[in-house]
């Protein structure tokens, strides 16, 4: 197995079928075959012409309604941007430099890599599901590539024979406890905000905002799965007390 | 002027103007402006829809009728290949090895990148053309490319940034935020030890464990200095609900 069987693509709200067969194509090119596909507008995607030797990876793409279940799976959640204008929250890196902590994060676990529609890129939403973002080095003045160009250059850059990509991780690298799935960072959001909305803490209008702006201090602070165990038993512990009624367990 | 000013990308041969489009806006993306089509198939490639934010770069695209010519002014000429059948006559690099020998010859004078049909690729006539010829590095089992994608991946590697160390950080690299002081980590340490205990979850015995626990782990979430204001925000309004008399502000 190699280490991009770990890897999967990500697409939220593509509007072109082609695109997302563009996509495929992409990525049986470079051997990356795990496509999750949240919300396509055009449900006719399977039979895009431009899969061109990619249609059974594009027959086995996984559905989703939302970016919080397409990545559950995931230890690391990585966006990407054409970024110059936005005002982004999240730490924000080249590809080469972001492709690197990938790889790393490959060889012990599921990554998820977002791209966003064609039109509007991802949303602040979607974006808060993401530990950091990237961004391919265009120009300022053009920065916003083609879906299907901006996925190849991306998968290149991660099977790409790297000079010091290739270093394996130290000893004390790999003792380092797991990072924890999203999953479970988003059951650490979710319980956080039923207490905060518990203590009053949450206006009611501005609650979507809130629970954004959680999620990403929530990424920002890299829970590994022991810490993830120790805030959601302080939480429970937490919601019992304000009164916050049991949610059935899953 | 930057180096790759002197880069012309060549299509010899192109059946489909929508990938004429494509090439002409990833060239966009990356910089590059110098486009010459030997014989494309159809005469509407300027009109192409796909060449998003690139119309000028396609309108001064330059049209021959012979590879010779298109490649006249250059020093170097490298065709490119999906190259996993073929029997070629010429070296064959990876793209990342290429690409080093591209970017020096592109500091001194003129170098034309090939690439063929879509349908056929460079035929043996046109490859003679070449000094040498370069691949993608894709599955041998799925080796073709889509043609704005291949030129996508091979001008990305032209302006990526060499050697990992030599990248410099983005400008929101730059601005990221300050970490937090120390005091300010311990407030928020015991903040959350006060809701905790109000909570019930701290037991009396263990109080001083459960303390060191805590501050660890808050640690190891390497709060910034807007993360620790949300944190003793959240936390104040929790311990008002829970009832923890207000301590003296310091």
């Amino acid at each position: 197995m190699s280490d991009v069987d770990n890897l999967r693509v990500v697409l939220v709200a593509t509007r072109n079928p082609l695109n997302i067969g563009a996509v495929a194509r992409a990525m049986s090119n470079f051997g990356v075959f795990r496509l999750r596909l949240v919300n396509p507008y055009d449900a006719a995607f399977r039979e895009a012409r431009s899969a061109v030797g990619a249609s059974e990876l594009l027959a086995k793409a996984e559905l989703y309604d939302d970016v919080g279940p397409a990545v559950a799976d995931c230890r690391l959640v990585v966006g990407t941007t054409a970024g110059a204008k936005r005002d982004l929250q999240q730490r924000l890196l080249r590809l080469e430099t972001g492709a690197r902590a990938i790889k790393k994060q490959l060889k012990t676990g599921p990554v998820a890599l977002l791209f966003g529609s064609e039109r509007y890129g991802l949303s602040n939403e979607e974006l808060s599901h993401c530990h950091w973002v990237m961004r391919i080095p265009t120009r300022e003045e053009h920065g916003s590539m083609n879906l299907g160009q901006a996925v190849a250059v991306c998968l290149f850059e991660l099977v790409r024979a790297g000079g010091a990509a290739t270093t394996s991780p130290t000893a004390a690298e790999k003792k380092e406890r797991a990072p924890a799935t999203s999953g479970d960072v988003e059951r650490v959001t979710g319980s956080l905000f039923e207490v905060l909305d518990a203590s009053g803490y949450v206006k009611p209008r501005a609650a979507a905002v809130t629970k954004e702006n959680l999620r990403r201090m929530i990424r920002r602070m890299k829970l590994n799965v022991d810490d993830t165990d120790m805030w959601l038993g302080m939480l429970r512990q937490m919601a019992w007390k304000l009164g916050v009624p049991e949610k059935n367990k899953k």
